[in-house]
């Protein structure tokens, strides 16, 4: 325990140096979507190879068909084999002029609750919270010379475009990854005092479809009424995708969900929650989903469907009268226990299938499939790690459901049947994929101590009994 | 009638040089309706004013608070005063990459029916078709030294952008202005072999509109279900426009709309017209329209809704899991004969404003507005011109209606008591608003012969009778 308080300390003590790497790693541009941030890409993955080579793990940057993966590993110790994983691409910045400052040009910003902001595309998701491990990592190593347990690390750079080759690595790479259990910080608090481990995740289902009418784009003058216009087939056919009362009309949807167990949605009615804030703090009111849940359950336990772009047309400024030949849209499903991700997108594409006239066509493109998942409740990993966070914290960490997907966790339990935990500091308003994306230096400088105290927690296991 | 074959001659002999002068105003970017090209139209009413000039007009360039005016006067003559209309500018030309040729370097393209086609945009609508006219009056100059009518020219820069200058300046230059008959060339021939005179026009009213939904684009994994999603509430919206049997659903839409006349249906049923042709030649099969009705009545005689641009959220490669805060759309409506079209658009916005939650809100911009409108069929410039037209083609001039607004016309009509001559050469398959805009080389110089001979007949009017 005297090696811990100091461990803390030194994480304390260099909090400066634990900032200006996070800072450095912000201002790599490692857009994963955008063709042309592929170099920042690389560039991100060998930064933080280097970062492991410098705690002294035997680390490399390993090719794929996409963006590479890190994969590093920490030497021999007593106690259980943690795999850490994070995900060093971020989202795209559009719309760009909606910044306050530059995504790639991180800065410290006073917040009016006397928090600081660490501003910047990736400053929460996932820079910032994957860098919360390594430094705890690195105060360990400061002060003690060696890691109290076995560590190995994967990161990865396609987390936000789909994960294409994580698939084809983990199985690849299953031997050498192989551990005890996987800890991953990609998550919330459940509020600004109340750390949270995310135990019941829902899967996901990417989509995207192209209508094609006529050969080409009609004057509405000469053809109105009588060519058919793609618009007005993807208009139809995304607005069949909800019923009146918030629910998804794909035929079969619902089949296998079950409403929660009763002493799931006990725990968390008990837990702090502002129904009316949390829809309040992004300026709307009514509840879009199925009016019999709560926004609780709407959010984390019930299956959704979402439009996420829709383009056809003539979009730029004025006006131009042209019959649309195509349109295109991106549609996601988060899933839930019950629900297989093949079976979704086969009745998705039946269902818009249905509502292209014969003369017309629909091309589809797949956007990744993951299934819901949920952590035994009896793992001593999550008690260890529950202890550790509940300590250093000062209030019992919540168990929580999210309603993001992490497709890490589906493949870690299929290809290597690992249990992963999620541990995160992010907080709810931290707009990340939006514009001023931010993390509390209070998440940053708890979230290493969280993850010191988590270390040496997980070493006091008995792996005799685990 | 000798002047007139002399003038025909003329014309004749010198298409070369005609064809030199469209190419030239082909080659200036007149696209009205973005603002990097306002130069570009001030450029083409220069052009116009110059060739005005050149036919001892007195011309002039008159600014306006959008693109310019150019308004030219010929000498007196007796007979009756003709105002003949153009517009100067074009189309956007997105997209690019479908172009053969660059849309402002008109080429001469063999043809496999025989005939050469002019390329570019504008070359028919309506650089190509306005210059008809002009040639028809250089000609008369160049043989006589003068024109056997008074004629006066008017043309505008805002027609393919909603023509906001156009009904302050005729209110302005009403007196000017006043003639006794328009005449305007920016419609079809009947087929290749039959000419024609559009008697009957739709209205327009062209709408834009915003939804917003929370104050920020939002993650899915994080509000999907819960938070209203812009695009869901936009598609909705739209999909709700059109009735199941291809009718428009706004709440009084057909009052007062009339079915065709039964002898103006007879005499549209004894033209040539292929009614599957027109759908597959633009690769289509099925009529998209009320189906009571056919093809000729659904684009000629029917009022007709249609979405010509749909844009929000995520829409670059990959895929991008944001529920997006706002949505915008762009619709017009063709109007009949006995729709206000203050009337449609304020249906139009109660439609949609009835589809937008009540924590969120919704913003309109119009495009302008046009009532339907029909030439009187005893008007004696009608029966002079059909039979100038006659004669050219060796075909009896068909007497058409067309699914396009033309809102000059109307214009014409309420501002200044005149009728309008729409007699235009362009043929079905010239791609107008499309790429790889064309104009027939014979729509060309059958247009400049065309005029030469209306203008004989119009001179041969006795205006005491008119």
């Amino acid at each position: 325990m005297t090696d811990l308080q100091t461990v803390l300390d030194y994480a304390d003590a260099h909090l400066d140096d634990s900032l200006d790497r996070l800072f450095e790693f912000i201002r790599i541009p490692s857009v994963s979507t955008v063709p042309a941030h592929a170099g920042d890409c690389c560039a991100a993955a060998k930064w933080l190879s280097d970062q492991l080579g410098d705690l002294g793990f035997d680390a490399s940057v390993r090719d794929t068909q996409g963006h590479p993966m890190v994969v590093g590993h920490g030497t021999n110790a007593p106690g259980p084999h943690v795999l850490f994983y994070g995900h060093y691409d971020v989202q795209p910045v559009d719309p760009i002029d909606l910044w306050d400052t530059g995504p790639f040009e991180p800065t410290l910003k006073p917040a009016p609750d006397g928090d600081t902001h660490i501003t910047g595309r990736g400053a929460s998701d996932d820079k910032g919270q994957l860098l919360t491990f390594i430094e705890a990592c690195r105060a360990w190593k400061a002060v003690t010379g060696s890691l109290p347990i076995k560590i190995s690390m994967l990161f990865e750079g396609e987390e936000e475009s789909g994960s294409a080759s994580l698939g084809p690595f983990l199985e690849k790479s299953a031997e050498e990854l192989q551990a005890d259990v996987v800890m991953v910080c990609d998550t919330d608090m459940w509020d600004r005092e109340t750390p949270a481990i995310t135990t019941m995740l829902r899967g996901l289902v990417g989509e995207e479809f192209t209508i094609t009418t006529a050969d080409r784009d009609l004057h509405s003058g000469m053809f109105g009424n009588a060519a058919r216009n793609a618009l007005q087939v993807a208009s139809d056919a995304l607005s069949s995708l909800r019923t009146p009362d918030g629910g998804v009309a794909l035929a079969g949807f619902y089949d296998g969900v079950e409403d929660l167990a009763p002493e799931i949605r006990d725990q968390w009615n008990s837990l702090p929650f502002d129904q009316d804030g949390f829809l309040s703090d992004v300026g709307l009111r009514i509840p879009a989903g199925e009016s019999c849940y709560s926004i609780m359950e709407q959010v984390w336990a019930r299956p959704s469907c979402e439009i996420h772009g829709v383009i056809g047309g003539y979009t730029d400024p004025g006006f131009k009268t042209v019959i649309p030949a195509k349109a295109t849209a991106k549609v996601s499903f988060r899933l839930v226990a019950g629900q297989d991700p093949a079976r979704i997108r086969a009745a998705f594409r039946a269902h818009i299938r249905s509502h292209v006239p014969e003369d017309c066509s629909v091309t589809f493109t797949s956007h990744g499939a993951s299934p819901a998942l949920s952590l035994p409740l009896d793992s001593p990993y999550l008690a260890a790690t529950r202890a550790a966070l509940s300590e250093e914290w000062g209030t019992e960490a919540a168990l929580a459901g999210t309603g993001g997907s992490i497709p890490i966790v589906g493949e870690f339990k299929r290809q290597l049947g690992m249990d992963t935990l999620l541990v995160g500091f992010a907080r709810f308003d931290n707009r990340i994929h939006s514009p001023n994306e931010k993390y509390d230096l209070s998440s940053f400088k708890g979230g290493i101590r969280s993850f010191v105290r988590v270390i040496a927690a997980l070493a006091e296991i008995d792996e005799s009994t685990a």
